[in-house]
């Protein structure tokens, strides 16, 4: 469901198959967006919980992987993610998760989440653990060839 | 990629769309399966974490719901879910998440999860507080037509 | 280490073992503050983990059971606790946990938390979900004789 | 309350201000055990969720710090605690708090635990992510002289 003018939202694997969008990133912060559909809704009719905690994993993630030197990236894996389920959600809605950067330094980093309905209401909220793969703790990042997956 | 025979597997939402299976359930007990594909993986190429996470919840939800009354069933809502990230996990291999209730009561019960690959690793592990809905504190549960989502 | 005017903060039990006091508290907020001692510290010789969680669940389960009717008050039970560890913290700094409800209804409540030094430092932040005792999910409480452990 | 044939708790700190006692330490494993006193109770008249945690942190962090190369030791700090309260505790109890660790490396280590009154009861149950200090990720340790607190 990524828009084709979308350069920073991978087209493959978990993000392609959930619909979810890289919405903003930047230093120490990152913003995903994922419009609800019947395929993100649990038996109850709501939201899953693997929907929210999805969103929280990567807006987090990426919130710590901030890079804007040409040709590099950086990468990190999730240690451990807490999520918080504040209000169900039901397909229809847009929802937006926004992470930022809380600590750490260059082998581990800590981010925080909250993530909101379009009309304002507060679904959930959650935080993590990361790590930095090889190299990624360089703000610098390495070379866009030598990241894991490339 | 459920299998025909599989009567508690959903077959529409995100169970669907991740095509994770309910392979064994009784009571404070679940098991969830999962063959890794290449739509589970992050841009690293390893499993996403999104999907470790859906499993844990998943399975835990599903242990503290098990109800044998015909006629009758359970549901809950999750409160707060957390997951550690023990091992990468890559496409290929079979996942299985065997969660178990650690407490609780009527109103909320909690469980624990243990997720592991085929070759025996063990990929990760979580917990998570569940909330009961109305009636479903019984373990006789209520009547399926008025269960959330029917 | 409370101070004679402060009607709070109770002066037993582990409240006064440890030496925090309840700086500030209101509708859906509480402050919590520690003048951090040799008493607090791990063998490592900065603070013990288990003195920035204590500052979480206690400023966290305050917020959500401020009651200003007279002779009433409300209780909760900690269900789950989450705690970052942000930075270290040394002897003879003074610490400030502020935690804010972030949702929950009648029976339970979430709660967020930051702690910080007084030089203005992250030293760490958390979140837990509560269960309201019998009646304390009313905001105007119950007689304080009928309080757990009144 | 440490005895003093005791040479594993430390005798100042926050081990001695909540009286606590490493009551047994192997590779990767831990026991902590603490008779409950009036002094650990809250204002409810129960565990106050403080000490549970404190127990949870102690636990899982000498879990991964086991060494028995003489003169050598090693050191870790909480990056992360997580602890369910399952069900209540009061004076007069004591409590044994057992952890493994579960996952890890030369730069980070996880570990589980679990909480039990002597009447069998579980208490809690938790878990942490945890960040070794200089040169502690190696099983082998650093000389006593040079570890964080000497």
């Amino acid at each position: 469901m990524s828009e084709p003018s979308d350069p920073l939202t991978p087209t493959t694997g978990f993000a392609a198959l959930v619909g979810y969008r890289i919405a903003d990133w930047s230093w120490g912060r990152a913003a995903v967006e994922l419009p609800v559909a019947a395929a993100h809704l649990n038996r109850s009719g709501i939201l899953h919980g693997g929907v929210l905690t999805t969103l929280v994993d990567t807006a987090c993630g990426y919130s710590g992987c901030f890079c804007d030197t040409p040709g590099r990236g950086r990468r990190a894996m999730t240690l451990q993610l807490n999520t918080q389920f504040l209000a169900p959600a039901q397909a229809g809605q847009r929802l937006t998760a926004r992470a930022h950067t809380t600590g750490g330094g260059r082998s581990v980093f800590f981010a925080d989440c909250t993530v909101h309905a379009d009309d304002g209401t507060l679904i959930g909220r959650g935080d993590g653990v990361f790590k930095y793969a090889a190299g990624s703790g360089d703000p610098a990042g390495i070379p866009l060839a030598r990241l894991p997956g490339s």
